[in-house]
């Protein structure tokens, strides 16, 4: 860029900072989308009416005290919805039902989202070896569980 | 493996399976850990005693009815935990404090876990544009945001 088209360009800039009514935090911000990993700690586990959370053996030192918990934080992954197409989905009517308003997916607790983390409550009924035996789960067996955190 | 050494492996395979007292879930589990990529939906900002939540341009139609609600769950990134050391520790002295008895991560909000996943409840202040205020939040400025959802 030229010296006389920079000095337009920042004038510009100042400009539009100076004009805008909300705080500019264009100068921190990264100049491309960072990418971080998850994997799963372990899957979620249905067999006769019963359902367990198996945690991957390498991380049961992280089940310390667990079983001292009534319930749990469960954070698993939506792994159906892996796909490029449906993290691109950022509106959806509730609960699948068109007659409710369109909504952003930040505001419900749709499984279309960008980043594919649902957020579940459990209650614990017994922590044994690496396998945690829980009441319930809104979620299908087999699917990855990302962490657990006391509610 | 020729059919004898087969045939004992079987033997053995019901056998350990007949002896545990546990469900046996090891013919479901996957040969290698998948890895899931997640990105920021935004940014934690702070400026001049207020806090905001700028959100990625490109997810701003994600935002449609978050004005209505009064709290939210932030989901956001440890990101000064992201190396393969402290993604490592699974058992901590809650608080730091040595005198708290360890404790697996999983017990624990700790921010140090295999998933650097944090949880964490604010109330909002105001939406505009991309920029939601919130009243305050347990995390650094510039912390990469994952997800929101209703609280």
């Amino acid at each position: 860029m030229n010296t006389s088209l920079r000095r337009h360009f920042m004038r510009l800039l100042a400009v539009l900072v100076l004009a805008s009514p909300l705080p500019a935090f264009a100068d921190v911000a990264p100049q491309a989308a960072p990418v971080y990993s998850v994997s799963p700690i372990g899957w979620v586990r249905k067999s006769e009416g019963r359902t367990w959370i198996e945690i991957e053996p390498k991380y049961q030192p992280a089940l310390l005290g667990v079983d001292q918990l009534q319930s749990l934080w469960v954070l698993y992954w939506f792994d159906r919805n892996d796909s490029p197409e449906k993290r691109a989905v950022l509106q959806v009517h509730p609960r699948g039902n068109p007659d409710n308003p369109l909504r952003g997916v930040f505001a419900t607790r749709s499984p279309f989202r960008p980043n594919l983390i649902a957020l579940t409550q459990v209650k614990l009924v017994a922590v044994r070896g690496n396998l945690i035996e829980i009441e319930a789960i809104d979620a299908w067996a087999d699917t990855p569980v990302l962490d657990l955190k006391p509610y």
